[in-house]
Order: structure tokens, then C-alpha cells, then sequence
């Protein structure tokens, strides 16, 4: 199946000049979906893995049917203070100022493997910081997982000590 | 399963005085979360529904899975600002201001039976908001559904004309 038929381009979001590749299209079809999940699965079916963890917000739509799917823990990756227990922080650059990404201290364990999983790979920026935020626990990333690379941003190089695969690239 | 047993208990979050009910560590126990995904298909069976709608951000994580469960459409109703294309707007009050929520415009058909899914139900306000969108896009609130409802803060009297279940109540 060709994902990138059921992605609509939108021009000019979220700011003039900026080509936006919305899944809302895809998530729609329930076919495109599960083939989205189940590919995603594919990609890293020769990796050991504990856990999928969702990167704030677009990101639980995918992480958490591949959760299901794969009968492993869902862990929240979440912007910053929205989770309610005692958290670990790690900022990120944005094109203007910062932001953070947040986890959970205990959501996972030393030496647990985690596949982080997220909508769209740009700048490789949030992702790093999701990154780092499953290490700061203790845990090793198995792995990055994006449904769309915008490969021109060059976002891999931030992730470039993590297999990163990408269901399609733009 | 008691889901309660995987919900955990923080205090004074968001602010002293509030018990919030948190479901991560329910979705860190893949059958404790497959068995909320599938109770509330059950909840629902006898409903007639052509799509799933779920509300920004954890509603995601239920939605999602609900979706691909059913093989139905997954809509998303998400925070002002966040969605690329033309949408409908629809404002709600918070304890302090109001905030609003958005979908796209061609997010549902006319006519078509949406089920919405969070994972709370407080208030109602957010998804009194959410039940108007749908119908402002022509479609029939088929439902909704949460995983965790308040029982004291009579959310469900601002969602009287529409079905509603709740997996546990507090």
C-alpha cells in the first residue's frame, strides 16, 4: 500500500512556505491504518523490545494500537506539565525559543528496551529529547519509529546513535 | 478485571486538594489496557457507529486502538491551533477563562454516527464542546465513552442527550 496516498498535503500550516503532510486523512481509513501499524511493527521485528513509548500528541495515535499489537507497555512521553507524578524534563530547541518533553521517573525501568514512536520525524529535535528522556531513566532506546521523515530537515542526524526507520519520506 | 487495581492515585495534582486518576500505569499493562480498549466496544455493541472520535491527548490512546478494534474511521477533535485544515471551532469554559477545541470541517459526514472517546469525564465541558463539533460537521453523536468517570463533578448532566459509559467511576 502506497501511505502516501492517503497523506494530504496542506500548504502555508502551520505558517507560509511550509508544506504540512497531514495524517488526519490517513488515521480516517481504517485499511491505511492498521497497514501503518503492522508495517511499523515489520520494521523492527528483528529488534528486542519492552516497550513502545508515544510522544505527545500525534504520536499516541500510532503508539498505542502498535502497543496492543505487539502485547508490550504503552509509556507517555508528554509536554511539559501534563504528567501528574515526579517527572524528568529535557528541553529541545524550537525555531524560536524552547520547549520540553517530560516522562515519568518509574515509567521505565533500568535496561529496558523502548521503541519510541511518533507521527513525523522534522528536525529530529523532540525526538532526540524523547530520547534522552528513556536513557535519563535508565532505560536504552531499541529503537525510533515515525510514520512521515521530512528527509531535506536532515532530522536523522540528530538520532544518529538510534536506528530510525520512517514508513515514508517526503 | 477491576481496572482501578492500574489506575494510580496522585494527590494535589493538578493543584492541592485534587486526586488526580492516573492511567499510566494502566497503559504500561498491555492486558490491562486491551481489556479497556475492548470493554468499551462492549459498552457500545449494540450502538450503531461509522466512526471513532478521540479528544486531545489521551483520548488518543483509547481511540485509536477503539478504532482499529472495530475497523472504523478514527477522527480527532484537538486543541485550538493544532489542526492543518478549515475547522469548526467550539469554546468551553475552564475553572478560570474558557478554552476551545477544533475538528476538521470534513472530518465527518452527514449523517454519520460518531462515537467520542476520552479517557475522562470531569466536568463534561470538553466534551459537551466535542459532541457539538461533531454535530456542527452533521453528524449524530452516537455516544460517548471514558475510561474514568468523576461521578461527583456531574459531568454527565451536560451530556444528557447522548449515551454515555463510563469503564470505572469515582
Amino acid at each position: 500500500m502506497d501511505l502516501k496516498k492517503h497523506i494530504r498535503d496542506i500548504p502555508d500550516f502551520p505558517k507560509p512556505g511550509i508544506m504540512f503532510r497531514d495524517i488526519t486523512t490517513l488515521i480516517q481509513n481504517p485499511r491505511a491504518f492498521q497497514y501503518a501499524v503492522e508495517s511499523m511493527a515489520e520494521r523492527f521485528d528483528s529488534v528486542k523490545m519492552d516497550a513502545i513509548a508515544g510522544v505527545d500528541a500525534r504520536g499516541f495515535m500510532f503508539a498505542a494500537p502498535l502497543a496492543l499489537h505487539l502485547a508490550l507497555p504503552l509509556v507517555i512521553i508528554r509536554k511539559r506539565g501534563k504528567l501528574p507524578f515526579e517527572t524528568y524534563s529535557q528541553s529541545y530547541d524550537l525555531e524560536y525559543g524552547t520547549d520540553s518533553l517530560e516522562i515519568h521517573v518509574d515509567a521505565v525501568t533500568t535496561g529496558c528496551r523502548v521503541l519510541i514512536v511518533d507521527d513525523l520525524l522534522a528536525t529530529g529535535g523532540s525526538l532526540a529529547a524523547a530520547a534522552a528522556l528513556v536513557e535519563r531513566c535508565g532505560g536504552i532506546v531499541a529503537g525510533i519509529g515515525v510514520v512521515i521523515e521530512l528527509s531535506e530537515l536532515g532530522g536523522r542526524s540528530a538520532l544518529n546513535r538510534h536506528r530510525t526507520e520512517s514508513l515514508v519520506a517526503y
